[in-house]
Protein backbone atom coordinates (compact mmCIF):
# COMPACT_ATOMS: atom_id res chain seq x y z
CA UNK A 1 0.00 0.00 0.00
CA UNK A 2 1.68 3.03 -1.14
CA UNK A 3 -0.87 5.90 -2.65
CA UNK A 4 -3.35 7.34 0.20
CA UNK A 5 -6.14 9.43 -0.75
CA UNK A 6 -7.69 11.36 2.28
CA UNK A 7 -11.22 13.10 1.45
CA UNK A 8 -11.62 15.56 4.15
CA UNK A 9 -15.15 17.37 4.96
CA UNK A 10 -14.89 19.66 7.60
CA UNK A 11 -14.95 22.94 7.51
CA UNK A 12 -12.42 24.49 10.14
CA UNK A 13 -8.49 23.80 10.36
CA UNK A 14 -8.32 24.62 14.19
CA UNK A 15 -10.49 21.94 15.14
CA UNK A 16 -10.19 18.06 15.92
CA UNK A 17 -10.71 17.37 12.86
CA UNK A 18 -8.24 19.47 11.61
CA UNK A 19 -5.55 18.07 13.76
CA UNK A 20 -6.54 14.53 12.96
CA UNK A 21 -5.69 15.68 9.19
CA UNK A 22 -2.66 17.03 9.95
CA UNK A 23 -1.40 14.02 12.16
CA UNK A 24 -2.43 11.50 9.52
CA UNK A 25 -0.56 13.33 6.87
CA UNK A 26 2.83 13.43 8.79
CA UNK A 27 2.62 9.96 10.05
CA UNK A 28 1.58 8.76 6.69
CA UNK A 29 4.37 10.47 4.62
CA UNK A 30 6.76 9.68 7.62
CA UNK A 31 6.05 5.62 6.96
CA UNK A 32 7.13 6.60 3.16
CA UNK A 33 3.12 6.86 2.02
CA UNK A 34 2.27 9.59 -1.70
CA UNK A 35 -0.48 11.08 0.27
CA UNK A 36 -3.32 13.08 -1.47
CA UNK A 37 -5.93 15.25 0.12
CA UNK A 38 -9.42 16.05 -1.45
CA UNK A 39 -9.93 19.05 1.09
CA UNK A 40 -13.49 19.41 0.34
CA UNK A 41 -14.18 22.97 2.26
CA UNK A 42 -11.06 23.98 1.26
CA UNK A 43 -11.79 23.36 -2.20
CA UNK A 44 -14.99 24.59 -2.28
CA UNK A 45 -16.09 21.30 -4.20
CA UNK A 46 -19.35 21.55 -5.84
CA UNK A 47 -21.59 19.24 -3.63
CA UNK A 48 -24.72 19.11 -5.97
CA UNK A 49 -24.99 16.19 -8.71
CA UNK A 50 -27.11 18.22 -11.26
CA UNK A 51 -27.05 18.87 -15.34
CA UNK A 52 -23.90 21.24 -15.23
CA UNK A 53 -22.03 17.74 -14.49
CA UNK A 54 -22.25 16.64 -18.11
CA UNK A 55 -21.45 19.34 -20.91
CA UNK A 56 -22.05 16.62 -23.90
CA UNK A 57 -25.51 15.32 -22.39
CA UNK A 58 -26.44 12.12 -23.93
CA UNK A 59 -30.25 13.52 -23.84
CA UNK A 60 -30.93 16.94 -23.26
CA UNK A 61 -34.69 16.53 -22.81
CA UNK A 62 -34.97 14.34 -19.56
CA UNK A 63 -32.28 14.05 -16.92
CA UNK A 64 -31.83 10.64 -15.43
CA UNK A 65 -28.59 11.12 -13.89
CA UNK A 66 -27.24 8.08 -13.69
CA UNK A 67 -27.51 7.27 -17.26
CA UNK A 68 -26.01 10.67 -17.68
CA UNK A 69 -22.83 9.19 -15.63
CA UNK A 70 -22.46 5.82 -17.60
CA UNK A 71 -22.65 8.18 -20.78
CA UNK A 72 -20.07 10.70 -19.61
CA UNK A 73 -17.68 7.98 -18.09
CA UNK A 74 -17.76 5.82 -21.27
CA UNK A 75 -16.86 8.85 -23.26
CA UNK A 76 -14.58 10.86 -20.85
CA UNK A 77 -16.84 13.96 -21.08
CA UNK A 78 -17.62 14.30 -17.12
CA UNK A 79 -17.01 17.74 -15.69
CA UNK A 80 -13.05 18.71 -15.24
CA UNK A 81 -13.64 19.08 -11.29
CA UNK A 82 -15.31 15.45 -10.64
CA UNK A 83 -12.70 13.64 -13.63
CA UNK A 84 -9.63 15.51 -11.32
CA UNK A 85 -11.33 13.39 -7.93
CA UNK A 86 -11.59 10.36 -9.84
CA UNK A 87 -8.10 10.58 -11.36
CA UNK A 88 -7.16 10.69 -7.31
CA UNK A 89 -9.17 7.91 -6.55
CA UNK A 90 -7.67 5.76 -9.37
CA UNK A 91 -4.29 6.18 -7.86
CA UNK A 92 -5.19 5.88 -4.71
CA UNK A 93 -4.42 2.22 -2.92
CA UNK A 94 -6.20 3.54 0.86
CA UNK A 95 -9.24 6.10 0.49
CA UNK A 96 -9.17 7.31 4.32
CA UNK A 97 -12.64 9.04 4.30
CA UNK A 98 -12.60 11.73 7.22
CA UNK A 99 -15.16 13.80 8.90
CA UNK A 100 -17.49 15.12 11.48
CA UNK A 101 -20.94 13.48 12.02
CA UNK A 102 -23.77 15.67 10.98
CA UNK A 103 -26.89 14.08 11.86
CA UNK A 104 -25.48 10.67 12.02
CA UNK A 105 -23.99 10.73 8.93
CA UNK A 106 -21.73 12.95 6.50
CA UNK A 107 -21.56 16.34 5.80
CA UNK A 108 -23.73 17.01 2.48
CA UNK A 109 -20.01 18.39 0.87
CA UNK A 110 -19.11 14.53 1.32
CA UNK A 111 -21.94 13.48 0.43
CA UNK A 112 -22.13 15.17 -2.38
CA UNK A 113 -18.57 14.55 -3.42
CA UNK A 114 -19.80 10.38 -4.10
CA UNK A 115 -23.09 11.28 -5.77
CA UNK A 116 -20.68 13.28 -8.02
CA UNK A 117 -17.24 11.16 -8.41
CA UNK A 118 -18.58 7.62 -7.40
CA UNK A 119 -20.40 7.81 -10.57
CA UNK A 120 -21.65 4.24 -12.29
CA UNK A 121 -19.73 2.89 -14.91
CA UNK A 122 -16.55 4.12 -12.97
CA UNK A 123 -17.07 2.46 -9.32
CA UNK A 124 -20.00 -0.38 -10.53
CA UNK A 125 -21.56 -1.32 -13.65
CA UNK A 126 -24.80 -2.95 -13.03
CA UNK A 127 -25.86 -3.89 -16.31
CA UNK A 128 -22.65 -6.19 -16.05
CA UNK A 129 -22.99 -7.42 -12.82
CA UNK A 130 -19.93 -5.33 -11.20
CA UNK A 131 -20.77 -4.98 -7.62
CA UNK A 132 -20.05 -5.66 -4.01
CA UNK A 133 -17.40 -8.52 -4.57
CA UNK A 134 -16.83 -7.34 -8.76
CA UNK A 135 -17.42 -3.67 -8.09
CA UNK A 136 -14.75 -1.46 -10.20
CA UNK A 137 -12.73 -0.58 -7.07
CA UNK A 138 -11.92 -4.33 -6.33
CA UNK A 139 -8.42 -4.02 -4.59
CA UNK A 140 -8.72 -0.95 -2.90
CA UNK A 141 -8.90 -0.26 0.58
CA UNK A 142 -11.06 2.46 2.46
CA UNK A 143 -11.27 3.54 5.94
CA UNK A 144 -14.22 5.96 7.91
CA UNK A 145 -12.66 8.12 10.20
CA UNK A 146 -15.04 9.90 12.00
CA UNK A 147 -15.70 12.51 15.05
CA UNK A 148 -19.05 12.00 16.96
CA UNK A 149 -20.57 14.82 19.19
CA UNK A 150 -22.49 11.87 20.91
CA UNK A 151 -20.58 9.93 23.40
CA UNK A 152 -20.10 5.96 22.80
CA UNK A 153 -23.29 5.63 25.22
CA UNK A 154 -25.75 7.09 23.35
CA UNK A 155 -24.42 5.50 20.09
CA UNK A 156 -24.83 2.34 21.62
CA UNK A 157 -26.50 -0.59 20.26
CA UNK A 158 -28.96 -0.41 23.30
CA UNK A 159 -28.68 3.52 23.52
CA UNK A 160 -31.17 6.27 22.23
CA UNK A 161 -29.24 6.56 19.10
CA UNK A 162 -28.45 3.35 18.06
CA UNK A 163 -25.27 1.43 16.80
CA UNK A 164 -23.10 4.38 14.70
CA UNK A 165 -21.33 1.74 13.32
CA UNK A 166 -24.69 0.46 11.82
CA UNK A 167 -26.06 3.66 10.96
CA UNK A 168 -23.08 4.10 9.27
CA UNK A 169 -23.60 1.09 6.68
CA UNK A 170 -25.21 2.86 4.25
CA UNK A 171 -21.84 4.18 3.60
CA UNK A 172 -19.11 1.51 4.62
CA UNK A 173 -21.53 -1.27 2.82
CA UNK A 174 -23.80 -0.41 0.65
CA UNK A 175 -21.73 2.43 -0.88
CA UNK A 176 -18.06 1.21 -0.47
CA UNK A 177 -18.42 -2.82 -0.20
CA UNK A 178 -20.99 -2.11 -2.91
CA UNK A 179 -18.07 -0.36 -5.18
CA UNK A 180 -15.51 -3.54 -4.23
CA UNK A 181 -13.60 -1.88 -1.79
CA UNK A 182 -12.40 -3.82 0.81
CA UNK A 183 -13.48 -1.43 4.22
CA UNK A 184 -11.23 -1.19 7.31
CA UNK A 185 -12.80 -1.04 10.41
CA UNK A 186 -14.32 2.77 11.28
CA UNK A 187 -12.43 5.15 13.47
CA UNK A 188 -14.65 6.47 15.28
CA UNK A 189 -13.58 9.30 18.44
CA UNK A 190 -16.82 9.98 20.79
CA UNK A 191 -17.68 12.73 22.81
CA UNK A 192 -15.71 15.24 20.36
CA UNK A 193 -17.64 17.91 21.12
CA UNK A 194 -16.59 20.51 23.81
CA UNK A 195 -13.37 18.02 24.02
CA UNK A 196 -10.78 18.49 26.97
CA UNK A 197 -7.33 19.24 25.10
CA UNK A 198 -5.94 16.35 26.72
CA UNK A 199 -8.60 14.23 25.41
CA UNK A 200 -8.32 15.28 22.27
CA UNK A 201 -4.23 14.76 22.47
CA UNK A 202 -5.37 11.15 23.52
CA UNK A 203 -7.25 10.49 20.70
CA UNK A 204 -4.94 11.94 18.12
CA UNK A 205 -2.02 9.86 19.12
CA UNK A 206 -4.81 6.82 19.10
CA UNK A 207 -5.45 7.53 15.99
CA UNK A 208 -1.64 8.02 14.91
CA UNK A 209 -1.36 4.13 16.53
CA UNK A 210 -4.09 3.03 14.30
CA UNK A 211 -2.48 4.70 10.78
CA UNK A 212 0.74 3.16 11.86
CA UNK A 213 -0.56 -0.06 12.65
CA UNK A 214 -2.24 -0.17 8.24
CA UNK B 1 -53.22 18.83 10.33
CA UNK B 2 -53.60 22.12 7.93
CA UNK B 3 -50.11 22.79 6.32
CA UNK B 4 -48.49 20.73 4.60
CA UNK B 5 -44.12 21.77 3.86
CA UNK B 6 -42.91 19.28 0.80
CA UNK B 7 -39.22 19.16 0.90
CA UNK B 8 -38.32 17.80 -2.80
CA UNK B 9 -35.29 16.78 -3.54
CA UNK B 10 -35.16 15.84 -7.15
CA UNK B 11 -33.04 17.00 -10.03
CA UNK B 12 -35.80 16.51 -13.29
CA UNK B 13 -39.46 16.87 -13.19
CA UNK B 14 -40.35 14.64 -16.14
CA UNK B 15 -39.59 11.74 -13.44
CA UNK B 16 -41.15 9.26 -11.45
CA UNK B 17 -40.43 11.94 -8.81
CA UNK B 18 -41.59 14.98 -10.43
CA UNK B 19 -44.96 12.89 -10.66
CA UNK B 20 -45.13 11.91 -7.27
CA UNK B 21 -44.63 15.60 -6.27
CA UNK B 22 -47.53 16.75 -8.64
CA UNK B 23 -49.80 14.33 -7.38
CA UNK B 24 -49.15 15.14 -4.19
CA UNK B 25 -50.01 18.82 -4.35
CA UNK B 26 -53.11 18.26 -6.06
CA UNK B 27 -54.47 15.38 -3.14
CA UNK B 28 -53.43 17.38 -0.69
CA UNK B 29 -55.42 20.50 -1.63
CA UNK B 30 -57.57 19.47 -3.08
CA UNK B 31 -58.42 17.89 0.23
CA UNK B 32 -58.24 21.47 1.78
CA UNK B 33 -54.52 21.33 3.12
CA UNK B 34 -52.54 24.80 2.59
CA UNK B 35 -49.17 23.00 0.43
CA UNK B 36 -45.98 24.88 0.37
CA UNK B 37 -43.26 23.57 -1.38
CA UNK B 38 -39.38 23.47 -1.03
CA UNK B 39 -37.88 22.37 -4.22
CA UNK B 40 -34.45 22.14 -3.33
CA UNK B 41 -33.24 21.82 -7.05
CA UNK B 42 -35.82 24.33 -8.67
CA UNK B 43 -34.18 26.84 -5.67
CA UNK B 44 -30.68 26.37 -6.44
CA UNK B 45 -30.65 25.69 -2.85
CA UNK B 46 -27.04 26.34 -0.93
CA UNK B 47 -26.12 22.80 0.21
CA UNK B 48 -23.08 23.62 1.95
CA UNK B 49 -23.05 24.41 5.71
CA UNK B 50 -20.17 26.74 6.24
CA UNK B 51 -19.14 30.49 7.92
CA UNK B 52 -21.12 32.50 4.90
CA UNK B 53 -24.52 31.32 7.11
CA UNK B 54 -23.44 33.52 9.99
CA UNK B 55 -22.84 36.77 8.59
CA UNK B 56 -22.96 37.67 12.68
CA UNK B 57 -20.66 35.43 13.45
CA UNK B 58 -20.07 34.52 17.49
CA UNK B 59 -16.00 33.50 17.29
CA UNK B 60 -14.83 35.13 13.80
CA UNK B 61 -11.69 33.37 14.84
CA UNK B 62 -12.75 29.39 15.47
CA UNK B 63 -15.28 28.43 13.32
CA UNK B 64 -17.82 26.08 15.24
CA UNK B 65 -20.91 25.16 13.25
CA UNK B 66 -23.53 24.14 16.18
CA UNK B 67 -22.56 26.88 18.48
CA UNK B 68 -22.74 29.66 15.52
CA UNK B 69 -25.92 28.38 14.79
CA UNK B 70 -27.45 28.33 18.50
CA UNK B 71 -25.97 31.87 18.90
CA UNK B 72 -27.31 32.67 14.82
CA UNK B 73 -30.86 31.45 16.53
CA UNK B 74 -30.66 33.43 19.73
CA UNK B 75 -29.79 36.29 18.06
CA UNK B 76 -32.05 36.17 14.85
CA UNK B 77 -28.56 36.79 12.39
CA UNK B 78 -28.66 33.46 10.36
CA UNK B 79 -28.55 33.82 6.70
CA UNK B 80 -31.68 34.53 4.75
CA UNK B 81 -32.37 31.86 3.07
CA UNK B 82 -32.34 29.39 5.98
CA UNK B 83 -34.65 31.78 8.03
CA UNK B 84 -37.22 31.92 4.88
CA UNK B 85 -36.52 27.61 5.35
CA UNK B 86 -37.32 27.51 9.22
CA UNK B 87 -40.36 29.70 8.57
CA UNK B 88 -42.02 27.37 6.16
CA UNK B 89 -41.12 24.38 8.71
CA UNK B 90 -42.27 26.27 11.60
CA UNK B 91 -45.95 26.95 9.50
CA UNK B 92 -45.82 23.79 8.70
CA UNK B 93 -48.01 20.62 10.88
CA UNK B 94 -46.67 17.91 8.32
CA UNK B 95 -43.39 17.87 6.78
CA UNK B 96 -43.22 15.05 3.71
CA UNK B 97 -39.45 14.77 2.65
CA UNK B 98 -39.40 13.27 -0.38
CA UNK B 99 -36.22 12.13 -2.70
CA UNK B 100 -34.76 9.28 -5.27
CA UNK B 101 -32.46 7.25 -2.98
CA UNK B 102 -28.74 8.15 -3.81
CA UNK B 103 -25.77 6.01 -1.94
CA UNK B 104 -28.87 4.79 0.25
CA UNK B 105 -29.79 8.08 1.63
CA UNK B 106 -30.47 11.79 0.52
CA UNK B 107 -28.87 13.35 -2.28
CA UNK B 108 -26.22 15.94 -1.36
CA UNK B 109 -28.80 18.74 -1.47
CA UNK B 110 -31.31 17.58 0.78
CA UNK B 111 -28.58 16.78 3.33
CA UNK B 112 -27.52 20.13 3.15
CA UNK B 113 -30.69 21.33 3.95
CA UNK B 114 -31.01 19.77 7.07
CA UNK B 115 -27.54 20.52 7.86
CA UNK B 116 -27.90 24.74 7.45
CA UNK B 117 -32.27 24.25 8.36
CA UNK B 118 -32.32 22.23 10.63
CA UNK B 119 -29.94 24.09 13.40
CA UNK B 120 -29.47 23.30 17.10
CA UNK B 121 -31.57 25.82 18.96
CA UNK B 122 -34.33 25.88 16.56
CA UNK B 123 -34.76 22.10 16.63
CA UNK B 124 -32.98 20.73 19.53
CA UNK B 125 -31.32 22.71 22.54
CA UNK B 126 -29.00 19.90 23.92
CA UNK B 127 -28.03 22.01 27.00
CA UNK B 128 -31.41 21.98 28.10
CA UNK B 129 -32.19 18.34 26.92
CA UNK B 130 -34.70 19.38 24.21
CA UNK B 131 -34.33 16.27 22.15
CA UNK B 132 -36.36 12.81 21.33
CA UNK B 133 -39.69 13.55 23.29
CA UNK B 134 -38.71 17.10 24.29
CA UNK B 135 -37.30 17.66 20.66
CA UNK B 136 -38.49 21.38 19.56
CA UNK B 137 -40.81 20.23 17.08
CA UNK B 138 -42.80 17.98 18.78
CA UNK B 139 -46.26 18.28 17.50
CA UNK B 140 -45.40 18.50 14.14
CA UNK B 141 -45.17 15.08 11.78
CA UNK B 142 -43.03 13.72 9.41
CA UNK B 143 -43.68 11.74 6.71
CA UNK B 144 -40.14 9.96 4.48
CA UNK B 145 -41.06 9.70 0.65
CA UNK B 146 -38.96 7.74 -1.54
CA UNK B 147 -38.18 6.19 -4.69
CA UNK B 148 -35.26 3.27 -4.86
CA UNK B 149 -33.77 2.17 -7.97
CA UNK B 150 -32.92 -1.38 -6.23
CA UNK B 151 -36.11 -4.29 -5.41
CA UNK B 152 -37.99 -4.75 -2.36
CA UNK B 153 -35.79 -8.25 -2.38
CA UNK B 154 -32.23 -6.65 -2.65
CA UNK B 155 -33.72 -4.24 0.41
CA UNK B 156 -35.15 -6.72 2.69
CA UNK B 157 -33.40 -7.50 5.57
CA UNK B 158 -31.47 -10.36 4.67
CA UNK B 159 -30.51 -9.33 1.27
CA UNK B 160 -27.31 -7.76 -0.22
CA UNK B 161 -28.47 -4.38 0.67
CA UNK B 162 -29.56 -4.60 3.90
CA UNK B 163 -32.93 -3.68 5.40
CA UNK B 164 -33.88 0.29 3.28
CA UNK B 165 -36.11 0.93 6.33
CA UNK B 166 -32.75 0.38 9.34
CA UNK B 167 -30.54 2.46 6.71
CA UNK B 168 -32.81 5.49 6.74
CA UNK B 169 -33.17 5.13 10.67
CA UNK B 170 -30.46 7.69 10.42
CA UNK B 171 -33.10 10.27 8.91
CA UNK B 172 -36.13 9.09 10.43
CA UNK B 173 -34.93 8.47 13.87
CA UNK B 174 -32.25 10.55 14.81
CA UNK B 175 -32.45 13.12 12.36
CA UNK B 176 -36.54 13.77 12.79
CA UNK B 177 -37.42 11.81 15.73
CA UNK B 178 -34.60 13.29 17.58
CA UNK B 179 -36.47 16.76 17.11
CA UNK B 180 -39.39 15.67 18.87
CA UNK B 181 -40.98 14.77 14.96
CA UNK B 182 -43.91 11.97 14.97
CA UNK B 183 -42.84 10.01 12.06
CA UNK B 184 -45.12 8.39 10.09
CA UNK B 185 -43.95 5.05 8.20
CA UNK B 186 -41.59 5.73 5.04
CA UNK B 187 -43.27 5.32 1.80
CA UNK B 188 -41.35 3.38 -0.50
CA UNK B 189 -41.01 2.71 -4.09
CA UNK B 190 -38.48 0.09 -5.05
CA UNK B 191 -37.28 -0.75 -8.21
CA UNK B 192 -37.82 2.56 -9.56
CA UNK B 193 -34.82 3.29 -12.31
CA UNK B 194 -36.54 2.39 -15.70
CA UNK B 195 -40.12 1.44 -14.20
CA UNK B 196 -42.72 0.38 -16.72
CA UNK B 197 -45.14 3.68 -17.19
CA UNK B 198 -48.12 1.64 -16.24
CA UNK B 199 -46.35 0.46 -13.22
CA UNK B 200 -45.21 4.13 -12.36
CA UNK B 201 -49.16 4.47 -12.31
CA UNK B 202 -49.68 2.34 -10.22
CA UNK B 203 -47.16 3.59 -7.89
CA UNK B 204 -48.61 7.05 -8.14
CA UNK B 205 -52.16 5.67 -7.27
CA UNK B 206 -50.40 4.40 -4.39
CA UNK B 207 -49.09 7.41 -3.06
CA UNK B 208 -52.05 9.40 -3.31
CA UNK B 209 -54.00 6.66 -1.79
CA UNK B 210 -51.51 7.08 0.99
CA UNK B 211 -52.04 10.69 1.04
CA UNK B 212 -55.94 10.14 1.51
CA UNK B 213 -55.59 8.35 4.46
CA UNK B 214 -53.74 10.44 6.57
Amino acid sequence: MKNVLIVYAAPEPKSLNGAMLAAAISTLKGGGMNVEISDLYGMDFKAVLDARDFPDRRDTVVFDPAAEQMHAIATGTIAPDIAAEIEKVRRADLLIIQFPIWWTSMPAILKGWFDRVFAPGFVVNLQKGQVYGNGLLRGKKAMVVVTAGSSAELYSPAGPHGDLHQHLRALTHNLLEFCGLEVLQTHVVYGAVGIAPEDADREIERYVDRLLAL
